[in-house]
């Protein structure tokens, strides 16, 4: 596979209006998207960095998958996402050379990309992302 | 502050050839640099995914900064470095906005860079580095 740059970088925090607030004033940082996404039981918002993207995720609960993180380990870095092209091949290499997916096939994510998550367990501890952006022009999701 | 970019993700690692192996089969990433840095204890490298940035840093020892992460926290992200021009400058912002500092002053990083640090617990729980490449024309650090 070949990952064609970092697509974003997300972060799990308690308070996402306190998070938005301190990455404008510490980096002086914009706010592209915000959304409720109920079914995946998260609020994000997506913060530009010049040309990079941190995507702050806050949960809408406890039994969420970032509710649970967030109780396990605390606020911090969750995953790290890699633009591909071609997101089924990639997820096919992927599982060749003994990566664990966690997504068998692309899924919608936030913002309405294409993405698919590969296991920490195969990543030296990080959760992996593959995002494709959709062909209707949306950049992140 | 403007922080002008994201200038690279520190990833904590137990075994730093077979993360750099795992980095050019999954992700096709290419390394930059690798160095042993006796007087932080640790042994990185700096691995590029298109135009981005990943430091694998692994421990000399178990009683260095990232010795003692990887035995509370275990393999993960480490910290994100965004770049800035004028790096006192930026520091001094952040301690007036109330962010705690690690670093008061820049020093040298891993690479040659001048680095300072912003304490996690006053940044939604992540490891922030300022980095402002030297004038030498060193690009990371």
């Amino acid at each position: 596979m070949r990952a064609l740059e970092v697509h974003h970088i997300g972060h799990a925090v308690l308070d996402l209006d306190a998070a938005v607030a301190r990455y404008e004033t510490l980096l002086g940082a914009t706010c592209e998207h915000r959304e409720v996404v109920p079914e995946q039981g998260v609020e994000a918002a997506s913060m530009l960095v010049g040309g990079d993207r941190i995507e702050l995720l806050a949960a809408l609960g406890e039994d969420t998958p970032v509710g649970r993180f967030l109780a396990k380990r605390g606020q911090g870095m969750h995953h790290i996402a890699y633009r591909v092209d071609g997101i089924e091949q990639a997820l096919a290499d992927a599982a060749a050379a003994g990566y664990e997916l966690i997504d068998e096939t692309p899924r919608i994510g936030l913002f309405g990309l294409r993405v698919a998550f590969i296991h920490p367990e195969s990543a030296d501890g990080v959760l992996v992302e593959l995002v494709e952006p959709s062909r209707n022009g949306a950049e992140h999701g």
